[in-house]
């Protein structure tokens, strides 16, 4: 199975870095806003989703984010920034290697987060079972 | 300056809650998708921006989140999840407190990320100018 990001990691594939370490790396997407500022960090190891990812990586994925973010505020100008990760193709992930994608924000840009249909403000009620449904599931999980 | 999500941290304004350590806590946001699969992650010590975060706490936001996004998919049964985090108000920031948007994902729900105009396929040689800019904006940070 080849992967475009991992080629790219390689330099098998062209890709414009803006920052690499042993863990992590940054790159810009080939599909960019009008003042190009649309940047992936990804885990040099190929891990397909967050499932994949260890914990230590993922860590240093949103550090690095966080620094992306600072450099892009200063390099664009730009007054906003946006943190996006699709986990799963249901979720709109499109390559199969978690990245984070950072976007530069401009006020009116016309970027964001989409809302489907049916979004609603919950009654008290409905928030505690559903909270209640994820604790036991986090609960479950291997690490206690 | 009163902030309503350190009132929810703090016990002064309802919340439920799914997640607490030391660092960071997890509640539910009051407007949910159908399938109530909206969290958000977030420190409990208040910074209304990603640049008023120290970086251990960043990576442990994002830590909480991986593992809030696993039992996710177990308690709502959601083949996907995104993560979302708008820094400043000109990217959506609504509330003056770092929060990471943790999302439950079905396909073809309508969430997602919203793509403005003029979004295009950029040349590598426009690629390439924008990462040195980011670079420099980089290594001009005080962390060096």
């Amino acid at each position: 199975m080849s992967c475009i990001f991992c080629d790219i990691l390689a330099g098998r594939a062209p890709a414009s870095f803006v920052y690499q370490d042993e863990q992590v790396a940054a790159f810009m997407d080939i599909h960019q806003p009008p003042g190009l500022g649309h940047l992936l960090v990804v885990p040099r190891r190929h891990a397909a989703h967050l499932a994949d990812l260890d914990e230590e990586t993922g860590g240093r994925l949103f550090v690095v984010g966080m620094r992306l973010a600072a450099a892009l505020r200063v390099a664009v100008d730009c007054p906003g920034v946006n943190f996006y990760l699709a986990d799963g193709t249901a979720a709109g992930q499109e390559v199969s290697h978690v990245h984070l994608h950072l976007l530069a924000r401009f006020r009116s840009d016309g970027f964001g987060l989409r809302i489907g249909p049916g979004y609603f403000r919950a009654p008290r009620a409905a928030l505690d079972r559903a909270a209640a449904s994820i604790r036991r599931a986090l609960d479950d999980q291997p690490e206690g």
